[in-house]
């Protein structure tokens, strides 16, 4: 093929904004099965309203310290609020830092998420997304399962939203619960799993950009730090010695007015509690919560492989951003 | 963008046979319409056994000569069996012709299919597809419809699938009954519609590419001619004076060993009596007949254009072929 003049996923993130809009469908109930078989299909996220679940009728501080008790938790300590993003390093230089973990009780947490020096030198996010709730070991069957750390709150979330499973013809992949406060942010990015997201207590607020408009977001290779703590107990980025680089988006404040370039259509959504969110595979998303303790549970469904949908995110992936050279880093595995 | 040194079609061709193979599911019996939608999804070829409809069992040449009586069909006549196709003209030059239409009862159809000269000069085949079953206007409940020509079979073909309907949230858009034998041919060519193919005599042998494949059928633009009789009788291919070019793939005959690129990646499927089969929208088939009279039938539904569908068909259609000029000419609307 000659080169073209046109390129050919500007061509498409165009097109698929013109045929689609920044249009998002509000539910007044959640769907059913069969309905959202078709809204998977058409891959474009929804609000979905009256999810119930026992955790937004029960989910009080009170009760959840005293459910919780003494187990421990693994939280999310950052001097910024940014987990699992792009930062500048003590040396002048931007990494992908990932946040130094705390070990702590419910009580503990809600005392730093609602601590009147709340403008102090830590933010705290319990987010460890890895199941926390329900994870693959749960959903395998597997006797001999680890518990989780939030299994005993297991009985106020259900570990399958039946008519996803249904639609989807499978069981979640992992069942997460997410504690924070208006401090904590979550960096854009984009997830291979269809996600259903109810807000609990609080608000959050989603800036949302359809899986074609990822080469507006400036991926670059960042090396890859940790959050460490030193002796004196302060939060200190290090470098990583053996992790690999990482892709990450340049932008780290989307919802902000001329963050994004003016070709892209970003889509803002504040979710109040009771609504839920249903987030297609491949969709970029930065999230922020309210002031205040805001308090969500997600399922993350293993999205379809087969057809065209998985080789379609990894097409813009591929060929999106500007700077091609990505790929060959990828095929390496530096991710 | 600078100009890549890969394809990014031939990347998304590649990728998507390595993901999907060329792998058909075969059902046992109709899905649910949930099921349908998970397949619509998929978005890949689909055999599905035991869709009953009346006609499979009551379709006999009498019965259908009786049933239709004196009622005039159209049917499309060539001196090759090849109705729109591109076919070489009297001037050497290659056309797509557009096929004369006869007018005759079912009587004369079944006489012209079965005959025994039926190494004659012209092949008739009735595939008027205008809905000559079920047509926009029934579907729209207009109530000043027009009669379609085959409405006094409609008693032995349902206007919906029951389950498709579900699945797609809409009725179809038409519904046609087809007439031919061993000569008819359908080239290669695709469509934006979702199709469910029932085969109710004989037998039809289709050729299959992923709509990722259209780059390897070698389209080009053809002149558009018509057949007409001469005033012998004779079919001569007369090229059109009003009509814009066609674009149309060069490969006659894909069903063939070597007729296409050996990095395409065709799937044959042969559907006997009994059998359908669900051809998602934007897939390239080549049809043809067994020997003897095969009846089908099929629903053709709209295919969702919200979402990434219908985008990424066009992507293909503009950016598949080598030739990229194909793109000028039709935003100067040439089809």
């Amino acid at each position: 093929m000659p080169p073209s003049t046109v390129d050919p996923v500007q061509w498409l993130a165009r097109e698929y904004y013109e045929l689609n809009g920044s249009y998002i469908e509000i539910l007044d109930s959640p769907p059913t099965a069969l309905g959202f078989s078709r809204l998977v299909h058409i891959s474009r996220p929804v609000i979905i309203k009256a999810l119930h679940i026992p955790a937004s009728l029960k989910w009080t501080d009170e009760y959840l310290v005293t459910e919780m008790g003494a187990q421990e938790i693994s939280v999310a300590a950052t001097p910024n609020g940014r987990a699992d993003a792009v930062t500048e390093g003590p040396d002048g230089s931007f990494y992908f830092a990932e946040p130094y973990v705390d070990k702590m009780t419910m009580s503990g947490l809600l005392s730093k998420l609602t601590a009147v020096a709340s403008d102090g030198p830590e933010v705290h996010y319990l987010q460890s997304q890895n199941g926390n709730l329900y994870g693959a070991e749960f959903f395998q069957g597997q006797t001999d399962a680890k518990t989780t750390e939030f299994e005993l709150l297991r009985k106020d979330v259900p570990s399958e939203v039946s008519w996803a499973s249904k639609a989807l013809d499978r069981s979640p992949d992992a069942v997460n619960v997410w504690i924070g406060n208006g401090k904590s942010i979550t960096s854009v990015h984009s997830d291979p799993y269809e996600n259903l997201y109810t807000v609990v207590r609080g608000a959050k607020h989603f800036t949302l950009l359809p899986p074609t408009e990822g080469r507006y977001l400036n991926e670059k290779w960042y090396p890859h730090a940790r959050y460490t703590r030193s002796s004196d107990g302060r939060l200190e980025l290090t470098p990583s010695k053996d992790a690999p680089p990482v892709r990450w988006s340049s932008i780290l404040e989307p919802h902000l007015s001329g963050a994004l370039p003016a070709e892209s259509h970003p889509i803002h959504v504040t979710l109040l509690a009771g609504e839920s969110l249903y987030l297609p595979a491949g969709w970029w998303h930065h999230v922020r919560q309210a002031a205040g303790v805001t308090i969500a549970v997600n399922w993350w469904y293993d999205m379809e492989m087969r057809g065209v949908s998985w080789v379609m995110l990894s097409f813009m992936r591929k060929f999106g951003p500007a700077a091609l050279d990505f790929d060959d880093n990828e095929e390496e595995g530096a991710e």
